[in-house]
């Protein structure tokens, strides 16, 4: 986990002219989300597991600063002061899986500026790209619940590389897909696996019939068979007469999968031609460029489908593809920081987010205060990192998916549509807004 | 680059059917991609270089093996095998860096049924990530070059994760972006690194002109100054100031950076206000959520921009996000395959694509043949690998990059907007045109 390197040429340069220029004073920078895409609800944090495990491990090793070395940009007592580089500050961040939404703070960092700056392009690559996953997967999920079906997770032929395959396997899984195709991610995190057949094995043999009994005689506990490759209800009665041959010899059909076609007749005349043949508990399986929108158009028409497997628009979370985090200087010896241009401003300060019930017991609304007012609500940022060490325990992936699960469950229906225009109530104390009151007439920045 | 595992599970389940049911013959699968995106002329193949490394050092080892056996669904015979297994096929591809079109096949398998299945996921990770983000990149340059301004990459906090931040640097490389700001980009591929500093430098000293002079004073070779964080036109002064100071020191300004506001109507004024200050020699960068479209744009009006810094859309291809990459069973010992179903059709047998130069100098068509056919034209799928061996020698990057930019050079300029809506022409040989129809009546599979 050491990606001392994987940072913005501007990060170093910054660090090497705050060495030069006696600036490396105490400061504090805010990780928060700008917007939420259009129609989303929430966010839900992820990544903070990865980014203490980042923090807590960053070494410059001689490879690197050889590199370094020959860009001829540094100095060499800048050299040797990475050689000697830890992270050594303080972080509080939400736990993984916390529901978030924009403009809030959901991590700070508080230390020597060269070390809070370094570390910006990194922990933004982390916290983007899985928070989004895991929000995109939750509305996925939330879709396919509404009509009483599970997601599986199929997308790494097009995850952007290996590391988005396998964090974003995991990310969904913290948002609740039950299981993914993804081996790796199988074996790193221990997601449950899933997966049926590809038509390039249906068309290995003669005839269907004979892929299908090829198939069940290496996997007779309740395999998936895909029904699509010529003709889905044609397919379905292949189906059948394997499945009456399985339990002959003990067995159990899974389910049949529908990859092609219009996926809410067939999973309708298909559930009755299962049923007909005593087939009830035969699942259905559907995919072929499935997102939350497909989902809640198939649950709305009560397609009987059980499992959804959800590929690229989950794994790359598209059309939405990235979302905007910043990483914002709030506070240094100085004091209180604020950037003033209107379109992008930045709340001033070390702040704590407090989160409320409401009567319902659903959460009712955040509060953003200065880090020591003493609010009601629960605080959302906790100490996770202190002189460069964890102090918060690392969760289990199994912990992290029930607490987020959890969390969710509090949220107020109204955010969990597909389509979603309300905001999350988000209110500042006034000591808060007295301070960006101050520091806006100050000029200050 | 052992990646054994980066499969989904369907791709270990098919070969253990094929294994227990003797159906391990050699068979044939192409790799190629279904559409383009609206309004792109062209992708660049990528990532081919990834996908030799991959197939011919694919090992599964204990720890892997330990896995698949816990998990309870493979037999030990299979195992066994999995732990002999090696990739000892033939592929042929498309050299990295070549412009390719949608529905030619880039990338050929012939192996034994499972050594050829196995590989399904991996390579479509790879090539679909990195041929998009080279296309998308082109577009970039494309758009750029029109205003005789270049691309540089800001992306990583946006990737998602680490190695799409780094493959996704260097397939804009290829493409013609002349630098990165991800430094272990810089470091692995030797690819030119760039940037300049954040909001959060200059906002970490009193004034915006100490800033600066901080700045210089660290970095005097040709610096680039952010002159946005309060007001764009009294930063350029203040640059202008610094400037000066440092020509008289023996140094010289690079470049002043903008990165919010109106950047067309800024960029005249900072010119204006620059070559003024007699500092003609000073370059303008750009940066703000910029794609192909807003620059575009700001050539349209003569933007006096020279650098344009694009990160999120570039790195993501943001909304594209994802390119309909497959990889389909196209002959094996029953001669040639083809998937029937209408909407998602596939050429069958093994085959070459021939690429004829036009009176004009430029690329006018591929011809798609059989692969033992005699066709005039450049064929473009070489022999990488034979018996599991590489036997292309592997380029480097600079290589790569001087014939990806030499063959894009070829193109036909109405391929190359950034709204494109004709197709590049495409043929069938009557050869293969034939093998579709006597497949088609024979309802072949």
């Amino acid at each position: 986990m050491n990606k001392a390197m994987l940072t913005d040429l501007y990060e170093l340069t910054m660090m090497a002219a705050y060495v030069d220029n006696r600036k490396d004073d105490t400061a504090t920078f805010d990780l928060s989300i700008r917007t939420l895409p259009e129609g989303w609800g929430y966010y839900i944090a992820n990544g903070i597991e990865d980014v203490i495990d980042y923090l807590t491990g960053i070494r410059f090793y001689s490879r690197d600063i050889a590199f370094l070395k020959k860009s001829g940009l540094f100095k060499q007592s800048f050299l040797d002061f990475l050689e000697r580089f830890r992270f050594a500050g303080e972080v509080h961040a939400v736990r993984e899986g916390t529901p978030i939404f924009s403009n809030e703070p959901i991590l700070r960092v508080t230390a020597k500026r060269t070390q809070a700056q370094l570390v910006e392009s990194a922990l933004l690559n982390m916290i983007n790209f899985q928070t989004m996953i895991a929000a995109k997967a939750s509305r996925v999920v939330n879709a396919a619940a509404r009509g009483n079906a599970v997601v599986s997770e199929f997308g790494l032929r097009r995850a952007h590389e290996e590391d988005a395959g396998l964090k974003g396997a995991r990310a969904a899984y913290i948002a609740g897909v039950t299981g993914t195709s993804n081996v790796k991610a199988g074996m790193e995190y221990g997601i449950p696996l899933a997966g049926t057949m590809a038509h390039s094995f249906v068309m290995s043999f003669s005839t269907e019939l004979e892929a299908f009994r090829a198939y069940v005689r290496t996997f007779p506990d309740r395999p998936t068979l895909l029904i699509d490759t010529y003709d889905t209800l044609q397919g379905v009665k292949h189906a059948a007469i394997v499945a009456r041959e399985l339990a002959a010899a003990g067995g159990q059909l899974g389910g049949v999968r529908l990859d092609s076609g219009d996926l809410g007749a067939l999973a309708k005349k298909v559930r009755t031609l299962l049923d007909d043949y005593g087939l009830a508990e035969v699942r259905i399986v559907a995919s072929s460029d499935l997102n939350e929108y497909k989902i809640e158009a198939l649950v709305k028409t009560n397609a009987p489908i059980n499992i959804y497997g959800v590929g690229t628009e989950l794994i790359t979370a598209k059309p939405v593809a990235a979302i905007p985090g910043i990483y914002k200087l709030v506070e240094d010896s100085g004091g209180a920081r604020m950037k003033l241009s209107p379109e992008k401003r930045s709340g001033p300060g070390k702040k704590q987010v407090f989160r409320r019930i409401g009567a319902d017991g659903k959460y009712a609304k955040d509060i953003i205060a200065l880090h020591n007012e003493p609010v009601s609500g629960v605080p959302l940022l906790t100490l996770a990192v202190k002189n460069g060490r964890r102090v918060r325990p690392k969760p289990t992936l199994k912990q992290i998916r029930d607490y987020s699960l959890g969390e969710v469950a509090k949220l107020p229906n109204k955010l969990k549509g597909i389509d979603v225009s309300l905001n999350y109530p988000l209110e500042m104390t006034p000591a808060l807004k007295a301070l960006i009151n101050t520091l806006t007439k100050k000029g200050s920045h």
